[in-house]
């Protein structure tokens, strides 16, 4: 399979082109606030190094959220622009779980947390059995204090972005980090169930970082 | 001449499909701070229309600000999408000359004006002259109040969006309507001036509304 990645879900811009299933290329840095100059280049990066031909791909993978609220627009923007003018699905990639999928030591059950703003951050639980990673809640956001108590509940804790936030007597919490490999890796083995043959209607999956729960 | 216009600079999402350098197709409506979520589906409604191929393009025109920044990057990153996957050059057409462009009765020494947020505004000074707007200054950001004082200075004065602004004692100033069939008529007029083969450095011109000046 031949596929275009994106992640542009968090402060890293990054763009990845996988051939025969596997990364071949990749562009990637962090740019925050800068993925709408970023992207682009990157993706220019990308043509000269591989010669790569948007017609002879499979698809277009995208980080889909939850994360930067621009940055998924960017990121979503440019995806549809190149997949619709040569008719290319694309396909949707929960972003906390590529983030989580790239930990090395998966084990039982596990929350993965991405930084929003302030103390707020999106957060989603899973389990790894099978050595596959189930989803056990949907994400949603959340303010940091209202879960720091129930943090003992889980087996792994993973971040990405929250160094600011852990020093609040929290420990071991491992980082996650962002590229558009790790979406690209989902995207060829969710590729059937995740793919979307005319993507005009998908959207970001936003979550206002201002509905907090507890 | 065969184009596609954008104009995503304002509340209003606009998409216009020219034909021998006139519009025969267009998309537009009103759709504050949803270009993302809009412009795809906009673009889906003209292929479904026109059955338009991008290979055919001779390029694709776009308002280039100064603008909403979140309007102006969705409308960018789109159109590279687009552009890239078919070799083709972007045409960046002024913000604030379209939208003058488009008033009725043009005449003297003119400016315009385009809402920004709160009482901030951009503006630019144009004169008319032997039928053509000859730009006299840098589009600007600037607060209201600082250049109401002015204004009798300007046989015409046009605005976008301002009309919350206008109860300060000020009339007769004309309004302008936003508009993707503008861009493409100025695209088609100075297609070769303006033209960029290899868009991937080009950048909308924000212009902060924070740098406002007398």
């Amino acid at each position: 399979m031949k596929l275009l990645a994106f992640e542009t879900a968090t402060e890293v811009c990054s763009i990845a082109l996988f051939d025969n299933d596997q990364p071949v290329a990749v562009v990637e840095e962090r740019v925050p606030r800068k993925h709408a100059e970023t992207l682009p280049l990157f993706y220019q990066e990308l043509v000269q190094k591989t010669k790569f031909d948007l017609a002879d791909l499979d698809g277009i993978a995208i980080s889909i959220g939850p994360g930067s609220f621009t940055g998924l627009r960017i990121g979503l923007s440019f995806a549809k622009g190149l997949a619709y003018g040569h008719g290319l699905p694309l396909i949707p990639i929960p972003t906390l779980l590529a983030l989580l999928s790239g930990v090395n030591e998966k084990t039982g059950q596990m929350k993965m947390m991405l930084f929003s703003h302030r103390d707020r951050i999106y957060h989603q639980d899973f389990e790894f059995q099978s050595n596959k990673l189930i989803e056990l809640t949907e994400p949603a956001a959340v303010a940091w204090p209202n879960i720091v108590d129930q943090f003992t509940n889980y087996d792994k804790l993973v971040h990405c972005g929250c160094e600011s936030l852990l020093e609040n007597g929290v420990k071991s919490i491992v980082p996650a980090v962002p590229s558009a490999v790790l979406i690209g890796k989902l995207a060829v083995r969710d590729y059937a169930d995740r793919l979307i043959r005319k993507p005009f209607q998908l959207v970001p999956n936003y979550i206002s970082p201002f509905e907090f729960s507890k």
